[in-house]
């Protein structure tokens, strides 16, 4: 197994990579400080996980939340679903969640666990390759909004994250190649060197190999570990971790939440930020093409959906968090792992490349 | 001016309490970052004060939201209101909410703040007694659930308080009133020179003194600044000041939201306390009256609702987020100016005093 820890003072937490892990019980008890727990997972993997979740958690007073699958389940109905739960169920201060999904049940939880009775534990347990190299580590919790996705949200740390990369055998290709969309994006912001072995390792990812995938997934831990200590609010590095996410983001609203995968938007967005550098001569071309070659080794979407252009990106984007005082700001890569904040990029720019 | 600190690292900040304080423009810019204000205030306030404050922010970009007054408006529903109010007018992370009312509009303003965009500044600019001694300050934000008072919120600092004591001279006498009870507790919990303090000035303190009401408030606002420099969040100490809500909050519920105003509620539920102390041989009977005699004073109730007993009670109590796994926790002063949290309260005794 394992161990990586998120260094936040009193909020830090260990972050455990194994397979196998959900058997932990006592892994599992050491990090819930009450008796009673609820489980929040989607109708998908509950089936697949809760039952041996809930074997590894003998003598608690256990109940659950089972919500359809997908993002647009990330919302404020669902939101008061688990509030009324928890109350209906009597849970106090010393209930314990747990977020039993992929990045959706995550974040969804993780903001309710942030604001029942003002803040109780809870714990990530990941079972997407995104959740598990992103969303699960570093307390940005959120629920979406017709108007844009995750505005309306928290920072919210949770009091441990139990990796099981058993459960990536049942998730379905297209959901591993979104989350590999995040994982590539770790090597482009940062680290060369990872970049290289994921292009040297591609048989091997994909064919499930658990030495590579556990290494794969430790490294993407590892580096939003290192940023999100430094900079836990994003009042500076952590935005780099928005690599592909400003476009992403707008093709996702744009297209409906969920008819792309959130990998597959932030693997096009990454795309649209490398050639926004090499449009403001920041990037050489033949670094955009080893990003473009990476993505669609893992099938994952190049191009921008067919209805959208400049117009429709700008609505978007004028709305993402990430824009200050209705500045456009974006990440863009100046060689493969190296990355830098832009607030300098022009309209003339954009439509240039949209 | 009388200038206080809520001591709390980087998210400390300033109580000001001083008349004419709406007018003083360069100490309300000194607190806001960028240059767009969102200004939640009830329709009862706004008239009044809303003109005031924003004569005093030339230069800056600013709309409203002006809700109903009343507990009612504390609602999942108005909070959602406030979240597309911002988005529609495509707010960014570096705006600053302005709460202007009493504790109904800081309590959601201030969660709204805390889950915009993951958090945004506040301001609040408490306009009833309540608010000014109480809820202002603290960081406690929260919104109401049909199954439970403030049992969805977080813990959100402002980025400073101004207490204009001119707002008083327009509240309403019942308000007025029920704010008195909240000042009361200080000095029932913790203050006995504070508490015969107010038995010496019933007269000046309704006639409103000036003098008296800013050494009143400050007074309030600094024992309330210590309390929460030492606990935000309500590990130990911060519960003291939660004397008389257990009782108060099940009142509340019973009766339906804003039947019987916070303050009045809370009036009775320090009562309760009180009996229930001289019941379990905490407290003497003559302590008792003395809290009794100056609750009356202010014209607020000593006796529960006719139509509630100890069922009516324990049932609302159990959902009450102070009680951990199940038991039930209770401040109980123990003389006047001294007071503990005891979660050794059997059912016995509680029948004997509801």
């Amino acid at each position: 197994m394992t161990t990586l820890h998120v260094d936040l003072d009193t909020r830090s937490y260990p972050i455990y990579i194994d397979n196998k892990l959900l058997k932990n019980n006592s892994l599992l008890s050491s990090h819930i400080r009450g008796k009673r727990i609820c489980i929040v997972s989607n109708n998908i993997v509950h089936p697949l996980y809760a039952q041996k979740l809930k074997e590894s958690l003998i003598g608690y007073d256990i109940d659950e939340i089972i919500l359809p699958d997908g993002e647009a389940e990330k919302s404020l109905a669902n939101f008061d679903k688990i509030m009324s739960h928890l109350l209906a169920n009597e849970h106090g201060r010393d209930s314990t969640l747990i977020a039993l999904g992929g990045g959706v049940i995550g974040d969804i939880t993780g903001f309710a666990a942030a604001c029942y009775q003002r803040g109780i534990d809870f714990i990530q347990v990941p079972t997407t390759l995104l959740s598990q190299v992103d969303s699960s580590v570093g307390g940005k919790t959120a629920i979406n909004h017709p108007l844009g996705k995750n505005m309306v949200g928290a920072f919210y740390q949770p009091t441990a994250v139990f990796i099981d990369i058993d459960s990536l055998k049942t998730l379905p290709e297209r959901e591993f190649n979104a989350g590999m969309a995040e994982v590539i994006k770790y090597g482009i912001l940062g680290d060369y060197a990872f970049f290289t072995w994921l292009e040297d390792n591609i048989k091997l990812i994909k064919s499930g190999d658990q030495t590579a995938l556990s290494k794969m997934i430790e490294t993407c831990c590892q580096c939003k570990a290192d940023i999100v200590a430094e900079d836990e609010k994003e009042g500076g590095i952590r935005a780099l971790l928005n690599l592909g996410h400003t476009f992403g983001h707008a093709i996702e609203a744009d297209q409906g939440y969920g008819k792309w995968l959130h990998g597959e938007a932030v693997a096009t967005g990454m795309v649209l930020a490398a050639k926004l550098a090499v449009a403001m001569n920041l990037l050489e071309v033949s670094d955009l093409r080893r990003i473009e070659s990476l993505i669609s080794a893992f099938d994952l979407p190049l191009e921008s959906p067919e209805n959208m252009g400049f117009d429709e990106y700008i609505c978007h984007m004028r709305r993402d968090k990430k824009n200050l005082a209705g500045k456009l700001r974006f990440i863009v890569p100046t060689a493969i792992g190296k990355s830098e904040i832009r607030d300098d990029v022009t309209e003339e720019i954009l439509q240039q490349i949209l």
